[in-house]
This record gives C-alpha cells, structure tokens and sequence, in this order.
C-alpha cells in the first residue's frame, strides 16, 4: 500500500506534512509518496533520520494556497500537489491520498479532473470524524453541499455507513438522521423525506432523528446530515467548548484562590483540551469519490497529519471505495416517500 | 400596564409561575393577572406575602401539557390557560401574555385561535435572547419554521432589528445572517437569497453572513436564521457547554491533587454555570404576531419567570408590535434577486 501526501497542505507546509510522513513511515512502515516542491520537500526531509524509510517524492510545480478559489483553481494550476497526487491514485500508483489543504480545492480537483464520483453516487460528502466517550463517530455532509436532496442524504447514511463498519471497525453501526426534534415529522421537507427514504433501507442500523445532544451522548455512530447544518452544527460545537473554556480561564484568574486552583487542576485541563482537540482524529475521508482522499485541517501539526495518513490506511484496508460502488449498484428501488410539504 | 402571565406554564406550575409573578409585582410593581385553574393558584398565592400587590386572576379550565400536540390542541382545550391569557391581550385588556409552556402550542393558539399575525407579517418567528458578554443578543428563528423563505429571513431580519432597538435598547443593532461561511455567496440558495434581500434595506445594520464564532464573539446584536437550522445551532450550544463541562468535572475528579483544585475553583465554576444558564434572561418573544407574546423554558423557576414577564413590560413599553406593523407597510418593494441556484 501506498499513500501520497500533499506536501503543500498545512498553513505552515512543508515542515508538518513532510515530518507526518516520516513519523508514518517510521512508526507503522507505511509507504509514502509526498507530492510537492521537491527542493523543499528535500531539505525538510535532510531534518530527520529518513534512512531506509519507504518514502518517495514526486515534484509537483504548483500549490494551492488556502486563498485560492476552488472553481478556479482546478483549471488554473494544472500542475498543483493536488491534481498530481490524486491522479497518482487515480492512475493504480498509489492507493490513497491525504491533504490538510484547502478543502474546496480538494473537492473541485478530486470532482472534475482526477478521481471524479464512484459510479452510482450522487454526491460526495465532505466528512469529519469525532471522539466521542472514546469511539470514533463519523458525521456527513460538514459542508460539500449546502442544498442537499433526500437521495443524497440517504446515500450520505450508506456511505458513513460503509465507512464506520469497513474503515472504523464498528460492527453495526448506528445511523443518526441531524434534525430539530426526535420525533419522525421535525424537520425541513427534505430531512423529512430522507428520514421515510432511510428507513427503509434494511442494510443501514437506523436510529432515527438525532439531535445534538444524542450525538454528544454517543447514542449514534454515523450522524447524517445536510450539508449546511453539518458544517454549523461542527463549527458550533467548536465555537461553544472554546468560549466555554475561555469564560472558565477568566473567571478562575479573576481571584487569586481559584487562581491557585487553576494551577492545580491545570493536568486535567490539558487532558480536557487533549480530548477535545480535533486533532486526535486528524483526517476524515471525502466520501463519494473514486479513490480514497482523507482531509484534515490546515492548522494540523505533524502529529495530526500522522493520523490522517493512518486513516487513509485503515479506509485502504476496509477497501471502502468498492464497497460502497457493491452496496450502491445492489440497491433496490426505494419506495416513493410521501410528498409531505408543511403547508 | 398589565401582564398575563400563564399559570399553568412551567414543568412544576403553579409554583414558579406563581412565585414569578408575585416577585415581578413586588420588585418592579408590574400589574399581573394570572390565568389557569383559580383554586391551584389561590392556594399558591397564600404562601406569599401578596397585601397590596397588584396581582389579578382570571380563572381557565384547561391547561395544555408538554406533551400535547400543538396541531390538536388549539381545537380541543378552548379554555386553556394560553387560549384565555391571549384573548385578554387581543381584547384589549392586557398588554402581553407570558408563558413557561409547550411552545408549539402558544404559537399555534396565538397563530390560529387568538391573536394571529401583525398586519403584513409572512411568518411569526421563535426567538431566544441571550447574554453574550454582558450585552443582550436576538436570534430568531429558533424553531418555528423549519423550512424557512428568504422573503420570511428578510422579515426576521426587520423585527429582531425593531425588538433589539426598542424592547432591548441597542441604538443600532448590528444584524447577522447565520451561514456556513462570512463570504456573500456561503449558505444555501435561501440563504445567499436573503443576504442579498437583507442588504437592500438602509433600516438594517447589516454585518452580513456570520459563523458561530464571530456570534459568540457578540460582533452581531441580531441573528438571523431558518427555524432548522437556528434551532439545532442553540440546541448544540448548550449540548457542547454540557458536554464540555461534564468533561472538565470528571477530570478533575479523577485525581486527588486536581480534586483540591475543583474546591478552590468552585465559585468561579458557579459564577461560569450562572453565565451560561438561559435563565439569566428568562424568555423571549413570539414576534409577528398581533400581541406581546413572551416564551421561556419549562424548566424555568420564579427568577426565570419574573424575567420573563420584565421582557414583556420592555417589549410593551417599545410599542414592538405597532412598530413592526409601522415598518413593515412602510416597506419599499426590493429589487429582485439573483436567483442564483448552484448548480
């Protein structure tokens, strides 16, 4: 198995993805190709002890930066890390590719001009995968489709899915429909509809209408969502823990005996901001398209780019993007749900 | 001025309805009449000092559950407690009904059976007010419509706008458009659509698309959401404060030394859990409809519940409801949109 990494991908590229890869490679003997500005790439490699390491390099003449307009960028940088390491993937020399780049650059690149959709899919689905009380729970759509349709939603609940049995190892994983209330009818037209399209679909463990607080509980292993909710939804929740954790920082410095307290809870603080830090996952996959593409944030350090390349391995191994091509061509025809418009 | 305020309301009625009252009459000298089952609400009363207070109460056979259905109920219990207090208010003999009740019920019993909508208004929204560095912010729509009109987000924009400025006292209230996204052209079709409605009115400060960040950083006094969406951004806010604060907790019971740090910062925790609470600010109104309609929490107690019914004395003493009438048919026609479908 091989993985190309983008080495252009981190805010601060090339130091954490070059040294991710190493630590990869080091650590599990994972094969890696980074992809990118080959003298960079080289110097920062020169940094660690890479001897017999199964690392490669492949140059690529372009970047794209975070600026970079993804329905531009496709066209206009033909030559980027992006487009010569998914067609890597593409063309059967590598097996996975892991970015922490500008993630609608991924799409569009992925999309149109290399790996394109698994027959069958409709939609791909931007994922991102949490801990929560210890298991993994992967949740989609996070912001590939801002106006989703029930069939995508419904497909979006197989892919997750796929992926929490094939790739997370969850042996029957339960799916979670993201609505405003438990009860079957809440909802917009369209998760209405998705939730009747779902339901009956014997090959996903459906466990109806989630709401936040549910998916906070680990009630679910798969949370399905649109597009535009999942991406609030996520931003949400890292916007609420981090005020919360500033408001606590304040009040505990506004008195000097909680100060003294703060200095001895402070371990367990950091455990908090371990557990709650995204990068302990590192990297969720781009589900849909015909390859596996794991994408993590641009602010990962090398330790989260560690994990995106385990990942990608583990979706390598679960052979997802077969899967989820059998379980798409094996549907049968979904009843036509009732058109239930709410005025 | 008089405030009728639901009896019947909360999780645990009469008591904090009824206490509520009775501290609202006694500290701001606020003219309530309670309404609901008159023997339940004498007896609560004769554990209170209430000589002199102005306090009234207006008996009503009924009371509308938690668990009733709002599409029923406003047909089968025509004497409940909402039914009675709302009537007052259409008839002209108060001035606004405050409730601790099942919200879909007072929205329909005031939608369809009482008060009904403000000349000119397309949908009454659900708002919930909350403090946000010391300052009050509006969101609304929480959960009324979840399929939401960018006409209908225009008007959402108007009225929180009107309630900020006059019930809420900011001079110019900075409106935001909740999406997925700062740039213009982030968010669902509806969504791109009322930006661009939202821009055209000089009446509107308008700060445009806003993230979950840059709300929790109180850059907006107004924020403006689809019913779906808005409703599931406050239900996770509070799921991930939780969540987040139950981590904290039992990290730091998970050592002795962390253990004397929780005792040491324990005030600071409940001063943190006080800023968090949504009884600091105790209800927020129904807006759109004919009337001063002020909804809180079930959960609410008496304190909860006397800010509610201060909320309803600052909303009738800002005229909202002419004003937004006022507004509303003073309103130029808007160019028309882009219609701008994305894909």
């Amino acid at each position: 198995m091989k993985i190309v990494v983008d080495a252009m991908g981190t805010d601060t590229h090339p130091a954490p993805d070059v040294e991710g890869a190493v630590l990869a490679a080091r650590e599990r003997s994972t094969s890696v190709i980074l992809v990118g500005a080959e003298q960079h790439i080289r110097s920062e490699l020169a940094k660690h002890r890479t001897t017999g390491l199964p690392i490669d390099i492949v140059n690529a003449e372009d970047a794209i930066t975070m600026e970079d307009k993804p329905a531009v960028v496709g066209k206009s940088k033909p030559n980027s890390s992006m487009h010569i390491g998914m067609q890597l993937v593409r063309d059967g020399q590598a097996d996975a590719f892991v970015t922490m780049g500008n993630t609608g650059a991924v799409q569009a690149v992925a999309m149109l001009f290399t790996l394109k959709r698994i027959k069958g899919v409709k939609r791909p689905a931007l994922s991102a995968i949490f801990r929560i009380k210890d298991r993994p729970i992967i949740f989609l759509d996070i912001g590939a489709n801002a106006d989703s349709r029930q069939e995508w939603l419904e497909q979006f609940a197989i892919m997750g899915s796929v992926y929490a049995q094939n790739a997370l190892g969850l042996e029957h994983p339960v799916v979670g429909l993201l609505s405003n209330g438990e009860e079957e009818g809440k909802g917009t037209n369209v998760i209405r509809e998705a939730n009747e399209l779902i339901a009956q679909r014997s090959m996903i463990n459906f466990f109806g209408n989630v709401e936040p607080k549910e998916i906070l509980d680990g009630q679910v292993d798969v949370v399905v969502s649109d597009g535009f909710t999942g991406n609030i939804l996520a931003k949400t929740f890292e916007a609420s823990t981090r005020y919360l954790a500033r408001m606590i920082r304040d009040e505990i410095q506004s008195n000097p005996i909680s100060m003294v307290g703060g200095v001895l809870i402070r371990p367990a603080m950091k455990r908090v901001r371990r557990k709650i830090d995204t990068f302990e996952v590192g990297g969720a996959p781009l589900l849909g398209v015909n390859g596996v593409v794991i994408i993590g944030h641009g602010s990962s350090n090398s330790f989260a780019v560690k994990n995106a390349i385990h990942q990608a391995t583990m979706a390598v191994d679960g052979r997802i993007v077969d899967v989820i091509g059998e379980k798409l061509a094996d549907l049968p025809a979904s009843s036509p749900v009732t058109n239930s418009v709410n005025e």
